[in-house]
């Protein structure tokens, strides 16, 4: 089987495994767990934050960034198909209290103008108030579409001059980073709090990281025991993340290659493929998925008619070869 | 002073103030009193439905009606300048835990197109979903703009078809009804549960019902208790919309005439104007409200560069041509 | 019908709807209403407290007041039958993200040993704290006892000293003042805020007020207008709560002595009943309810083995004799 | 350094290591991930459930639990100290809108007649609910007392009688087991749904589990999801809880026997040490932990006079001697 459902799927590589089994661990919740630190504090300076905080899932990490700027009350705008919008189970609300707007951009990008006519300022004890614009780089399911440096700075200069936060949805940062050469320092510049994953393109079995200031990783620290993730000696989980920025960052450039030859296989035009996520309109998705798995692809639906490839890790060029004729096949 | 900024400044009549006083009156937390019992049932058959509950306010029969309907952690689709999204404080995620997707459109209306582009079926357990689908008429921010009947069917359509509920804030639904010559009841068939208001154009002091099924008001008398809503021997508030109902309905279309007036004397299309807001583009808003109030005439802002007027019961028509001359001469 | 039930069945009299009907009013939600601001302000002064606000239910006061003095994961402390924890739908959890814990004590006093033994001092981010202590007096489910002002002053002293605040869930804090003497001002003193009833022994038909510091009240105000309770010409209400506040204060020793009266007939000891409630505990609390019901007397299970009487400004002293006969006999 | 401030501070053997590192592993988030698989039917199968579910820590694992069988709104009771009401920073307040009562036992005990005191029945639209008991074996907080199995039937007999849930936080139900030679399945089988532990007394890393019925877990899923928990290959951790399931239980004992040991040093009855925890009241408190630390003995305080001890597999007999010893010299 080949599975292009998602970059989750990866699995520890035999040298992840081994930097894993010989980590040095602590009781993190006593913040004692000296790899998770190490990697806390590699992960801020990388993207030139105070600080940075280890989370079991992106969508803790989301949820806590999150609410570390928008309060109870206030709300968040973002593209209508971001991930903290469609893929968190509406966590925002049911857990921060916190409400959302959304503007609509087919490739999940800032449209200044469109979050311009929806931006709420500060009008006195009636209205609701944006506290923080939301942007995600790479969009998910805008097929992994990057988010222009330029247009991130416009957003900030414009968030900077009504009195809002922007909140960077991170996950496949990485895959930005290395589609464009942009620095992560860049991307971090323009954002008060981030999110990044090491669970996804980067291929560690578990963990994402909340980024920010010194106070709001403090705060973000109380929260995260209050919403059970305070755990102990994860150090463990943190050392595959340390190895996973040593060795599987530059090769994000395969997986993009990758996932163009798919979409050609697709009749997807691969210039529309900005990272490694090929996003096929199909009608019968469904059907689709099931026959792809009848020959040996797996790839899933993300709407009754979308159908989703990722490309990760774990496929190398031949099993994307395969997969590709598999798939024009279908086609 | 001429009071412009809201319908909601209107101050009850004598006649409306003598039916409070002879108010029959009961413990309504016991279910008890006559006069709201009377008004409740007199609501429900207007717009055809089961049941109706007697509210504090509009924004706890919305906040009441959307919970009805969307689970915490689900989502409720509505316009981005919907009441329920800008003007309730965020209530429906701080207290509902339900989360919110917006499509833009300038007059407030359905766009059933962009809809169907959000819209999130059920897809498993890691997407949000979408319960329901909130419209507003009229609406308020977009103008008083009123929704044809015929955008609401087809969208009643649509969501059955997906499975979606509607919801529909009929603050002044009585304003589209005497715009339109649409009778209550085939607004109230689009909707699975409603909110409609009693102290805007309407002018009793105080007061708002949900509308729906059986089931649904039942439970909803539940959460109202628990969010403080339930009051005591309010059949004294509920005799001023009885007295509303009786007086006050058809006398909206002088509000109407009055609007139009307003909106020619302020460069506003008045072919624009549907019901008995204008919104008046102002560069200078907080100015322009400023220079009217020191002519004799309070106007709102409902946002840095958008001036409010809105007519009501309290606004003759030798008041309207007043401030229609005022503001022409501020114009 | 003779009706015990609760002290909240009361329907207003002539005299309160004649100064309804002639109260001046304006928009609350805008602080434009001069009924609701006097009214405001004679709370307030009556507490020695700095603002009030008006509300429409004492579960909305309690609501707003207590989660002014503790933040979402903190905890309030308060007697395990105190109407905070029984009798607002789990309110304070379900809306205001607080948790509780409790004492017991069978007549709802202040037991400072047993608070001090579970008060949960700041103990770094592991813990939760102890933000607030609730009291109420008089107190309820415990049969309108009173919690004397020396109890309250001492533990005045033991919050001051452990940092925590004093909640006062005051809604029969006049019976208190009434049955001993005590000024309201000096129930106000030890509490950081309150909330007080006037559609209980006062007689009004809707309302209740927060008490507390200009600050709270502002906060509250916002919160007020989120949860719903944000009224428009509600000085119809406040009217009715001034003219109480006039004449139906000091006749609540009238209620007292019918209680007591009703008490002796029920076998219940007399010196117990300190103001307007008498719990009867029966084994047959549903069967007794019926059968008082029969004999014209309408009284309440508030737990499967608990009746309780309560009188009120509707119970004459006739009334009260002849129910405490035909109690007397079915006792 | 001697560490005893708690059972979380062990470090992971070299043995359990290599079963972290050779663990097959999958995408549990999709349920895919054989090694978390075989975990969660094992120890389902330990207590007699239908189900387990592997949580990122027990504060998780207690809140998805008792909002299983309590609905915002809802309360449920709990001895005053137990860790779901202090040390789980008032999440279930905060983020299940469940509200709480308590009862008082210095040991943390049930204590039947106390329950049926506080213990709230359906009683119509107006009072909160008792929809769950929760118990803790053993008890952290009163010093790891173990609850005995015949009071734990009797509570389910009456919980059953009044139609509320069990919750059991389990979390150290090990040591229970080991102490009394209870059946595991004797303890599962009071509970309608259960948290247990794998990161204190046995020594895995990170890991707790949900255990209750299929359907539970099946709803406890898209809750963990939602809350942040739902992690991918985390088999890397499950395979840890399994090695430590077939290695870490029976010696529990030992940890039993050095408790005693250090108990009798600090001048505490042996006789009242249960478990492996030791409570030492101090009234200087947080200066004797600072001088055992001074001598090489980390202990902790977890209240203001209390002192707490903690002894699990990281502490041999030799460290347990040497600590008692130091101990002794400071008491």
């Amino acid at each position: 089987m080949i599975d292009l459902r998602s970059d989750t799927v990866t699995r520890p590589t035999e040298a992840m495994r081994a930097a894993m089994a010989r980590a040095e661990v602590g009781d993190d919740v006593y913040g004692e767990d000296p790899t998770v630190a190490a990697l806390q504090d590699r992960v801020a300076e990388l993207f030139g934050h105070e600080a940075a905080l280890f989370m079991p899932t992106g969508s803790m990490a989301n949820v806590l960034a999150v609410r570390s700027v928008v309060a109870p009350g206030q709300e968040v705008l973002c593209e209508a198909s971001a991930h903290i919008a469609r893929a968190e189970l509406g966590a925002h609300g049911a857990y921060s209290g916190v409400t959302m707007r959304t503007w609509i951009h087919p490739r999940g990008q800032v449209d200044l103008a469109m979050i311009q006519g929806i931006f709420a300022p500060e009008m006195g004890p009636f209205f609701v108030r944006t506290a923080a614009i939301s942007v995600e780089n790479t969009h998910n399911f805008a097929g992994g579409a990057v988010l222009p440096l330029a247009d991130l700075r416009d957003l900030r200069d414009y968030a900077t001059g009504v009195g809002a936060a922007i909140h960077l949805d991170g996950a496949r940062i990485w895959n930005a980073h290395v589609a464009t050469g942009t620095p992560l320092a860049e991307y971090g510049a323009v954002a008060d709090v981030m999110a990044v994953c090491l669970s996804k393109g980067l291929g560690a079995p578990v963990g994402s990281l909340l980024v920010g200031s010194r106070d709001t990783v403090d705060e973000a620290r109380v929260w995260r025991k209050r919403m059970g993730g305070g755990m102990r000696q994860v150090g463990i989980l943190a050392a595959a993340g340390l190895h996973a920025l040593d060795h599987h960052v530059e090769r994000l450039a395969d997986d993009h290659a990758h996932a163009r030859l798919l979409a050609e296989a697709c009749g997807v035009d691969p210039a529309g493929v900005d990272t490694n996520i090929v996003v096929v309109p199909r009608g019968d998705a469904a059907e689709f998925v099931a026959r792809a798995a009848d020959e040996g692809v797996r790839v899933a639906t993300v709407g009754p008619t979308v159908v989703r490839l990722v490309t990760h890790l774990d496929i190398t060029r031949d099993d994307a070869e395969r997969a590709a004729k598999v798939l024009a096949g279908l086609v």
